[in-house]
């Protein structure tokens, strides 16, 4: 293994790319026909370069080059640096970083989401330069590999206008089983992650049911986005409790999510309601869940979702990992951060199955038996196919997305959709 | 600056040694003729050696010695490693770390306070392979310089049997002000701690309040760890909340600083009823303290030091650093730590200016205006005087003492002496 100094940030590259997605629905709407997501390439003066990706939204993208214009001169080693750079450059605009997450999200701060993709890279500049994989600058990977759940997705057939996906329709609880066989087929996922809040609820239900039915062995969980209300929630905790791991997000919000566990046992877990440091206290004041879905893009970074992930051990959290659509720098992103974190003991949510593109070159990260393998090379691990980010940016110039707007992509099919917060 | 591998560990060399120490007065009893530490030499088989430094009572070390038998073969990076060979090594005797601190404190795992010299030492030896100070590895130092306290003592002017030490008796207010001033002198210390629970609540008191009238512009605290009831803390709260930064332990428990902590503006400090993280969660719930001292020999090293100081930042608590008597690796480690704690606001305290021998070569860490300058060179940045070394190890050896027993020790004295704790 080679060691060799990092050196300091000399030049930064923010690449907006986008790559296909099928209809998957959601709460909030469906998924347009392309995710946006950002590569960051962030060289140093001794010829390294480091990467992360992050969402692409254009005030997020506007963010990124502020930051990326004002980091040269940063030493690699100096993340507290980064973060007060990142504030300094944001100013008072550090608001409404919502947009990144189709409408169902907001935080108050944009510094954690912004930090994110710029200290991945620093992480992984650290790693090229002391020849050790980022798990090892995490503290050390307590497992080989990492575990991750299939991602079950309500859907059409295809994008209005297009043919229809590899995938096919998935409406019917026997359609979702069907797709739940095909994903764990190929990928032997042994943790089963439905999305629902798109149908009724007692149609949901008997998804889980069928889910349940087909695969006892497996893990599931259903995560309606906080589609239901407090009463709902509660009578789907008591119908579903034998046959789910944790039911996440059942209705929005703190208070909503403390009444609903005040009425069950089965464990709630949440990435709407605890999305940010500041919600920990209110949430553990309240009891309101016992899983915290770590998600090192929204939470500032590998190193902050660590200090989450010490929290929830703290005060007796459960501990999982969200997921948006995202690339392979994203993938070995989390796999390093999960394999460094002793307590993250649920499968890692992703939606990498559904995806039919990628930006890095293959090989490094494969899925077998449900899992990655800890990439054990410097940084991340993974390198950059400068042919395939190129044409995903040229795919991101002419696909005419410039916000994930699935509510308002929604809307554009079925006239006067608006999302199905607590609506059953 | 040189680059290197940092290689596994070859050998670990655990070497207790005593140093003089005046007799300081507190709540248990009194400091006997002799500190015991203990330092940690941890080698790779790269040629590279790590420092650390904790407790030395008997238990102790014997604890430290079944690690180092173990560790050998480590790599220097896997963190989460150590914890987990020393979680095996110590099996299901990891109780009754308590006697390191003199009987005033109970931990219910010696895993942390074990793990922690040995985890320093990587922390040296990742510096030292990678040309970084260890600061960099914590995320990059904040402040250039950290700000200490001097710490005051109530104190008798020499150990019985022996002449009177250079700072003589240290009983009165007007002695405890000639005690500060002489120690601001010659160190700059901005800020100022009373260490008391010695005397009758009004006497110390009036000590504050001298103090205040003779140093007006320097941040005053005092600690008479836990000495009072609920009753006197909140007097003390309202007679010295004008003169006080924060109230450090008056009584004893998270439920007795809770009660003073509802009738008082005053900032309560602790380092007695929050010093593991089992008991964050209590206390955060209780809102019995709103400053935590963090203190990386209890609490498992720097990095899980630095969770505690994500976990209070989190929280709305402060933080502070607490010290025992220590020597100058213990003081690197502290420095390079407060040094890279972004919300480490408090002057850190330190017993550094009581001790009269040393084992660590001068000039790597200087008081100056008070504060040490973080070292910039690779690792802790200290190395050992092996002679030093090895005359502290013989004074440990024939000094008699193998544990930390400030209250057997007054009680040779003042026969029938009891620890005041809850006295007055």
């Amino acid at each position: 293994m080679s060691v060799r100094e990092a050196g300091r940030v000399s030049r930064v590259v923010v690449t907006p790319v986008a790559f296909r997605d099928p209809p998957l629905l959601n709460v909030v709407g469906v998924h347009q026909p392309y995710v946006l997501r950002t590569i960051v390439q962030v060289h140093t003066d001794e010829g390294l370069v480091g990467l992360g990706e992050t969402y692409a939204d254009q005030a997020h993208v506007e963010r990124l080059e502020a930051v990326a214009a004002a980091l040269p001169g940063a030493d690699v080693f100096d993340l507290h640096a980064l973060r007060r750079i990142v504030g300094e450059t944001l100013g008072a605009a550090t608001g409404g970083a919502g947009a990144s997450f189709g409408g169902m999200l907001e935080v108050s701060s944009a510094v954690d989401t912004v930090v994110s993709p710029f200290e991945v890279a620093l992480l992984d500049l650290q790693g090229r330069a002391t020849g050790r994989p980022v798990s090892d600058l995490l503290g050390g990977a307590v497992r080989d590999r990492v575990p991750f759940s299939a991602y079950l997705f309500y859907k059409w057939a295809g994008h209005p206008g297009h043919e229809e996906d590899a995938w096919g329709e998935g409406r019917t609880p026997e359609q979702l089983v069907e797709q739940a066989r095909r994903m764990i087929s190929e990928y032997g996922f042994t943790a089963v992650k439905l999305k629902g809040g798109v149908y009724e609820p007692r149609h949901e239900f008997e998804t889980v049911e069928a889910l349940a039915a087909a695969f006892p062995e497996h893990a599931l969980r259903i995560d309606p986005n906080g589609a239901w209300t407090v009463e709902t929630s509660i009578k789907a905790a008591d119908r579903l409790s034998g046959l789910l791991e944790y039911l996440e997000d059942p209705t929005p919000g703190i208070p909503g999510m403390a009444e609903v566990s005040r009425h069950t046992d089965l464990p709630l877990a949440t990435n709407m309601c605890v999305i940010s440091f500041e919600h920990l206290k209110p949430a553990v004041a309240a009891d309101a869940v016992q899983v915290v879905l770590s998600d090192h893009h929204l939470w500032g970074g590998l190193r902050r979702s660590a200090l989450l992930g010490g929290i929830c051990e703290t005060f007796g959290m459960g501990l999982s990992m969200h997921s948006n659509s995202h690339l392979g720098v994203s993938l070995a992103a989390m796999t390093h951060l999960a394999a460094a974190t002793p307590n993250l003991t649920y499968a890692c949510d992703t939606h990498y199955p559904w995806k039919t593109e990628e930006v890095v070159k293959p090989g490094a990260l494969e899925f077998s038996g449900g899992s990655v393998a800890v990439p054990k090379g410097p940084g991340l691990g993974v390198e950059l196919d400068e042919d395939a980010l190129a044409a995903l940016h040229e795919q991101y110039l002419t696909c005419g997305q410039r916000a994930r707007e699935d509510t308002a992509y929604m809307a554009s099919i079925v006239p006067g959709f608006t999302p199905n917060t607590s609506r059953w």
